[in-house]
C-alpha cells in the first residue's frame, strides 16, 4: 500500500494566504477540523511515532495527525508527504486515511528523541540545536518571540509614528569601553568595535530631526564567561524628541499591553512607580520583586532604650538603624537549616559592601522567599506579572577605587532632574537623574532617561564633574550644538522579556543559537583557530602563552 | 513678544495615536489645516528660516510653517517650541499666530545650510551626517525605507505565517572565506566571525520544522575599498520548508507588491523570466536592463559568404559566429567622440575574458545606452521599474586558475533542476541548478536556490565535485541526514533595492550612517587605533609595517 506519487510543479497549495500558502501541504496537522471530512488534502511533515503497527503520527510546527497506513517503510523522525482523506468515525472525530505517501528524505539515528518529556543535557541540547527547537516549547518560545516583536513594530510604526533605523554595528571604540569587541580592520592597527548599544545613534537621529526612532539592536558585550550573558544580545530601542519621562513610560505602558500575549492575563496600566530612595528603603533593593511583601522595616524605636549590647552600639553609630523582615509564618515554615543558610549569607555577604545593612536584607529577603516556596510555601505567583518603575536614581555616585570621585550612575548623557539641575554645578553628588528601570519580577527589563541635550551641560558633565577627555565625544557634543531638540529614550532587554514571559530558565531559551556560558557556539564549534596567513591581511598576530603554540594546529 | 512659557509634566499632547501623541507637540508643522482654524495649537521644530522681519518658517520632519512672529530672539536651527493660534486669512489659507515661544535650544553656525539645493560635498555630508539627514530626501529616503521594510514584516508575518528568527553574527570561519572579518575572543588564537549571509542557519531552521523564517538580517563582507559597497548591509532574508521555485517566485513577487510604495505606479505580476542562457545570448550579462532592447543579433548568416578577411576567420573558429547590436538611430545621435569611446572599452576589455563576445558587447550595450542617453535621446525611462527573474543558470563553473576543476556558480548548497539531477554523478558540468536570480532595471536585486535536501547529494557535492574537505560542514550535513525536509529560499538586497525605488545614486544615500568607501565613519573616525594595553585581553598585537609604528600615536 506505499505509494509513491510524484510531486510535480503544479502542486502548488490552493491557499493564498496562511500557512499553507505556496507549498505543497494543502493544510497543517494542527488545522485539520471535523468540516475537513471528505477533503483530500495534503500534509507534509515528520513521522513522530508508530502505533500498533497500523498508525503513522506525523508532526508538524502545528501539531500532531494520526493517519492510518501500513508503515513498512516509514521510520522515525522522516520528512513524508501523506496525501490523505479525511472520514468521520462513528464517534464523531476525524480519522484520516493514507491514500498515497511520498517520503521525502530519510533520518540516521538521532542523539536523542523528540519528545518533551525526554531530557536532554544541555550541551546535547546545544550541540544538535536544530533537533532540540523541533520540541513544542522551542517552537513555541521562538513562535511567540517573532510574533510579539510583529506586535511591537506594529504598535511604534502604525499607532506611532516611529521610524525604524538602522545603525551600524562596527563603530568606534569607546574609551576604556572594557567589554567591547575589537574587529581589525585592513589598516594596520586601526580597529571598528562591536557596540554595546545604538545610545550615541540614537541621539544623533534626534538631533537629524529623526523626531521617533526604533530599532531591534543587536549589541554585543564581551564579558567572558558569565551565565545566562550571551555575547550579542538584542534590545527593542527607542528614542523620541519633545518628550519627557511621563511621555516615554506612557508610551512603553502601550507598548507592552499591546503586544503582550493573547493567551496571558491582560496587562494593566500604568505600572506602579517607586523611587530610588523608597525601593532601597523597602526591599533592599532597586530592582524589587513585588509579587509578595516582607518588606524591610526600621524597628530602632522599639528598641531604643535596649539593654542588649550589640544593638545599643549599632544605635549609637551616626545613622545606625535595626531593621527587619517580618515573615509571616516564618516560625513554622523555617527550620535549623534554613537559619544556618540565611546566617550563612549574612556572614559571607556582610562586609563586603560599604552601607551594607539593606542590600544584605534584600538578599535575604529573596532567600527566604526561595526557602519557604522550597517548603511548600506558596510566596510568588509563577503566573503573575508585576511590572514596576524605578524612579529618581542619583545622576552620578562615588567611584569605588576612589570615593572622592564621581562616575555616571547609568552613562553620561542622562539629564538631571529640573528641579535638581542648579545642583549639577555645585553639588553634582546630590543631583538626581531622569533615569528610569522597568522592573518585571524582580528582574530589571528596561532602563532609559531623558538626555541632556544642551553641548553645554554636556561638556560640564564630561570634563567638570567626571573628569573624562570630551575631545573624544566631540562629535556627539558638536551635534547637541547644532539645535538638539529636547528627548529622550529607553531600550528593553529582549531576551531577558521573553525568558520571564513564557517562564524560561534561562534567555538561552528563547534564542534561536544561543552560545555556551563560555561564549561558543557548540554546533558550529565557533570562536575557532584561523591561520596567521588568514590574519595577514588585517595586520595582527596571535600572541601564543608560553606552551600554548600546539593548540592552533587542534 | 517673546513670552516664555514654561514647559510642566501636563503638557502632554492629546493624541493617543499618531506623531504627536504623548509628545510636547499637538501638530507637526505639515498637517495644520483649514479646518485647525480657531484652534490653539502647540509645534516643535526648528527654524528653518526668516522672512520679512515678520515671519519665522519653522520646519519639523513632516514639512514646513510660516508663523507670525517678532524674532529678535529667533536664530537658524534652534529648536524651538511655538504656541500658536490659527486663524483665517482673507485668500481662505491659513495663518498661524504666535502666542508664546520657548527655545529649547540653541545652534552654533552649521558648517552648511540645510536646504535641499545647497550642494555638499559628499565627505561634508558623511562628517556632519545628523545635519544632511534633515535634508528632505533624506527624511524620505529614511522613512520609505521604514515603512517599505514594515510592509515586508506584514506581508511575512502577517499574510504568511513567515517566523522572524534573529541569527548569531558571531560565528564560525568559512574556511577560505576572505572576506569574512574576524573578531578575537579571549581565548589564545580562537576567533569568530562576522557571517556574509545567515546561509547555514537558514538551513538548519528548516531542519528544525520552523517551516518559514524570515529575517532583516545584518550582514558583513570586507572587501576593502570598493565604490558603493558596505562593510555591513541588510538583507531581506527568507527561507521555506515544502516549496518549490515557483513558490518562492510567487512570494516574493506578492511581497515586492505588498510593499511596493503607494505614491509609485503599482507593480504588475508575475515578473517576466528569461533563462540564464537567454539573457546571455539576448543581453550579454545575466543581469539585463530590460527598459530597452537593442539585443544582440547573430548576424553570422549575413556574412557566411563574406570575403572580408577578418569576419571570414571568424566564423572559420571552431563556434565563431558574428554578434551585432541594432541601435535606433544610431548614425544620427553617436558622435565620433562616442564611436572612439565604444571602441576603446572593446579594446580594454577585449582578451580580459575568455569567451568574451557576449559579455563585451553586454557591456556595449549599456555604454551605448549611456551615450545616447547624454546626447538627449529617452532610452531608459527613469520612472520605469522593470523586474525580472534570471533561472537555470550552471550548477557548477569551471575554475578561472584551473579550468578542469569545477566550483559552484552560487554556492554549493543549490540544487540541481530535477530533470538535470542525474548529470550530477555523470557529467555534474552539464548539471543546471534550481539558482533563481531577481533583476530590476539591470541591478541583481536578489538571489536563492531550491537547496540540495539529502545528505548523500550534498556530500557528493562538496566532497567529489568541488573536492572540498566535507568534515567543516559535518553539523550541517548531520542535520540534512536528520529527516530535512525540502526547502528553498531567497534573500534581497534591501540596501541596493530601496536605491533604485527612490533613484538614488548609491546605497549610501539609504542608510543612516554609511561608511565612507574606504569603510571609514568620517563623523565618529572609526575604525580607529586601540592600545596595545588594550589588545592584550585577545592575545593579539599590531604587526606595524616597517616605518609605520609612529601612526598608532595618530
Amino acid at each position: 500500500m506505499h505509494l509513491r506519487f510524484s510531486l510535480n510543479v503544479n502542486k502548488h497549495s490552493t491557499c493564498t494566504t496562511g500557512s499553507s500558502s505556496l507549498s505543497f501541504r494543502s493544510h497543517t496537522c494542527g488545522e485539520l477540523r471535523p468540516a475537513d471530512v471528505g477533503e483530500e488534502v495534503i500534509l507534509c511533515g515528520w513521522v513522530q511515532y508508530l502505533r500498533q503497527d497500523l498508525f503513522v503520527i506525523m508532526r508538524d510546527f502545528s501539531g500532531l495527525a494520526q493517519i492510518l497506513i501500513p508503515q513498512d517503510e516509514v521510520r522515525l523522525q522522516v520528512a513524508v508527504t501523506f496525501t490523505i482523506s479525511v472520514t468521520e468515525m462513528p464517534t464523531g472525530e476525524i480519522e484520516v486515511l493514507a491514500e498515497s505517501v511520498e517520503i521525502l528524505n530519510v533520518c540516521r539515528k538521532l542523539p536523542f528523541e523528540i519528545k518533551d518529556f525526554v531530557k536532554k543535557s544541555e550541551s546535547l541540547r546545544m550541540q544538535y540545536r536544530y533537533l532540540d527547537l523541533r520540541s513544542s516549547q522551542m517552537q513555541y518560545n521562538l513562535r511567540l518571540r517573532s510574533q510579539l516583536v510583529m506586535k511591537m513594530r506594529e504598535y511604534l510604526c502604525n499607532v506611532h509614528g516611529f521610524v525604524d533605523v538602522e545603525t551600524p554595528t562596527l563603530f568606534k571604540r569607546t574609551p576604556g569601553g572594557a567589554k567591547e569587541f575589537v574587529v581589525p580592520s585592513r589598516e594596520p592597527g586601526r580597529f571598528y568595535s562591536l557596540p554595546q548599544s545604538p545610545q550615541q545613534f540614537k541621539q544623533l537621529l534626534m538631533v537629524a530631526g529623526i523626531d521617533r526612532y526604533f530599532q531591534l539592536a543587536r549589541c554585543y558585550r564581551d564579558e567572558g564567561s558569565k551565565p545566562d550573558r550571551q555575547p550579542e544580545f538584542t534590545q527593542v530601542d527607542i528614542e523620541m524628541s519633545f518628550v519627557d519621562q511621563a511621555g516615554i513610560r506612557g508610551l512603553i505602558e502601550g507598548l507592552v499591553q499591546y503586544s503582550w500575549p493573547v493567551e496571558k492575563d491582560p496587562v494593566s496600566t500604568p505600572f506602579p512607580c517607586i523611587t530610588y530612595e523608597k525601593a532601597m528603603k523597602d526591599y533592599g533593593v532597586d530592582k524589587p520583586d513585588t509579587r509578595f511583601a516582607m518588606k524591610l522595616m526600621d524597628i530602632s524605636k522599639t528598641f531604643h532604650n535596649t539593654e542588649i549590647e550589640f544593638l545599643k552600639d549599632a544605635l549609637n553609630q551616626p545613622g545606625g538603624c535595626i531593621q527587619a523582615i517580618c515573615i509571616p509564618d516564618g516560625a513554622k515554615h523555617l527550620k535549623g537549616k534554613d537559619h544556618e543558610s540565611l546566617k550563612q549569607t549574612a556572614r559571607t555577604q556582610f562586609g563586603q559592601v560599604c552601607n551594607l545593612t539593606r542590600p544584605l536584607l534584600g538578599k535575604l529577603r529573596l532567600q527566604c522567599a526561595e526557602l519557604l516556596e522550597g517548603s511548600g510555601v506558596a510566596v510568588r505567583d509563577p503566573s503573575a506579572f508585576h511590572f514596576l518603575w524605578v524612579v529618581d536614581f542619583p545622576l552620578f555616585l562615588p567611584k569605588e577605587e576612589d570615593p572622592d570621585q564621581l562616575e555616571s550612575a547609568h552613562h553620561p548623557f542622562t539629564a538631571p532632574l529640573p528641579e535638581d539641575a542648579h545642583l549639577l554645578y555645585s553639588l553634582p553628588h546630590k543631583v538626581r537623574g531622569q533615569h528610569y528601570d522597568l522592573v518585571l519580577n524582580g528582574c530589571e527589563i528596561g532602563g532609559g532617561s531623558i538626555r541632556i541635550h544642551k553641548a553645554s551641560d554636556q561638556q560640564h558633565v564630561l570634563e567638570t564633574i567626571l573628569k573624562e577627555d570630551p575631545s573624544l565625544l566631540s562629535h556627539l557634543l558638536e551635534a547637541l550644538d547644532s539645535g538638539a531638540p529636547p528627548h529622550g529614550g529607553i531600550a528593553l532587554g529582549l531576551d531577558r522579556f521573553l525568558s520571564i514571559i513564557v517562564g524560561a530558565p534561562s534567555i538561552r531559551d528563547v534564542i534561536a543559537f544561543p552560545k555556551s556560558f563560555r561564549g561558543h557556539d557548540l554546533m558550529s564549534r565557533a570562536p575557532d583557530f584561523v591561520s596567521e596567513d588568514e590574519l595577514k591581511s588585517y595586520h595582527i598576530s596571535v600572541n601564543w602563552p608560553a606552551g600554548d603554540e600546539g593548540n592552533q594546529e587542534k
